[in-house]
């Protein structure tokens, strides 16, 4: 049950003035906290959100503080209206577009800190420790101001999940976190923003991040590795095979993020390459128990 | 409007059906958060938070990560029997009595950080910047469980209400945040838990602390100095000559923290100082603007 957008709200009064009267009328709320650039991926959240709640608030910011690469944050794709169609298309109810000075106040100081290795490894190393604060503080910024009763999130983005599902935990926001399955091309490409940034032969070459992560998954589940190394092995090296530059291919816990030290539970494998300027992750999880293990 | 308390809430499940309940009733909901030893200064709180809402939350809970000293924390006096009696008679509702592993979910990482002058000036100088970290983080963990229209505070710790109503503010936190005006005995000394620690002599000595601020405060308002530095002499000459060992007593603006480098606006004149093993702080405000400046 959702209803037509008409505007993009700005700010956080008219956001908390409608909702608080949908609220009265006994709505549940769903947040999606998006970058913009919407993509089937985004929407399929969105169209989660929007079977679940009577009111979905899509929020379209960039946030510059999780950006540690000025150009990266200058080049990230933006189109505003295109977005606000797409998100209505698929359950929308508002569509929240606030202003950098609206997220963040005149001397705002404060950010919030997820310490350890859900923040410290994979992301954590090439994009540096301010990434996942500045993700964790707008997103608790958004969550206080939408107050949902649950939020979705990418799974594309797995360690951001963890993230935030833990510091949503310690901090006893009262959101439901839900994670949705990566939107993949027919060609296995996970759908991502940047991808608009690769030229045709990059997109290509691209489908090698999730070859070589169902490569690294299937001998697992097959069990034709021994051992956690020689699968990453095989994946990273059908990644150079193939002309990417790998930064990371690894399986750990898909809880903890610990490297795996044997082929055994719920696995993630992820893995983060660069095609000349673009940058793209992609990860699958594995059940390593089962009798016929099984990648998703 | 207020009930007689029959028990401690010690779970966060049992207080929000406590408080959904009240809510859909129409009551709005006030926080007091407390690491109990209550005094009048804490009642003073709980009658305010009364006086404006239906409902009072005094949360009690000693706070580990806010002490930078582990024999600070083991000797912070506690009485819970005494604590709730206190919060019932001054007007709570109900006392929320959390055990640390109810705050603090196993694996718990995230911190919350103020960066700049709010944090590590006077208070945080001493007890080192975590201590700000670990209330903040607390406090938003109480605010998010208890989801108040307004939460209390004591003047007396001025600082750390600045550095709530910031991450209040820059978190878009939907709480307002009331400082109450610190309460003293009839000879002047700020109610604080650490006085029960003092001898009757200390008690005494401790009496300096209000006066060296009262004195600093009367020759900013009188115009007897003509820079703040020579404020603070005569207020640090005053600690001294009474035997108390001073730490800091500061004139600052008294909503950036920022060093007063002339007798103008509203000025904060805080202290802190060392009685044997007993720590005290106090704090006055003066308004050196007005025709006759105004001590508070």
């Amino acid at each position: 049950m959702t209803e037509s957008i008409v505007n993009a709200i700005r700010t956080i009064p008219e956001l908390r003035a409608q909702l608080a009267a949908r609220r009265a009328a006994g709505a549940s709320v769903a947040l999606v906290p998006t970058m913009g650039a919407l993509h089937d991926g985004h929407c399929a959240l969105i169209e989660r959100a929007a079977a679940e709640h009577e009111i979905v608030v899509v929020s379209i910011f960039v946030n510059p503080p999780q950006f540690n690469d000025a150009a990266d944050l200058a080049n990230y794709p933006r189109n505003e209206r295109r977005d606000i169609e797409l998100a209505a298309g698929a359950g929308a109810t508002f569509c929240f577009v606030p202003a950098v000075d609206e997220i963040y106040p005149s001397g705002a100081a404060t950010s919030i800190h997820v310490s350890g290795r859900l923040t410290e490894t994979l992301e954590g190393v090439e994009r540096g420790a301010s990434h996942f604060d500045g993700m964790a503080t707008v997103v608790t910024a958004l969550l206080n101001i939408t107050a949902p009763q649950a939020a979705y999130f990418g799974a594309k983005d797995a360690q951001q999940a963890l993230v935030v599902q833990r510091f949503v935990t310690d901090l006893h926001i009262a959101t439901r976190i839900i994670t949705v399955e990566t939107v993949r091309d027919q060609e296995g490409l996970a759908l991502s923003s940047r991808n608009a940034r690769l030229s045709d032969e990059q997109r290509e070459q691209a489908l090698a991040l999730s070859a070589a992560l169902r490569l690294t998954a299937e001998m697992i589940a097959e069990r034709r590795a021994q051992t956690p190394q020689q699968a990453i092995a095989a994946g990273l090296q059908h990644l150079t095979d193939c002309g990417l530059e790998p930064e990371y291919l690894s399986v750990t816990d898909a809880q903890t993020l610990a490297p795996a030290s044997e082929l055994r539970g719920e696995l993630l494998i992820a893995c983060a390459a660069r095609l000349g300027e673009v940058r793209l992750i992609d990860n699958l999880t594995v059940n390593a128990n089962r009798e016929a293990a099984t990648v998703q």
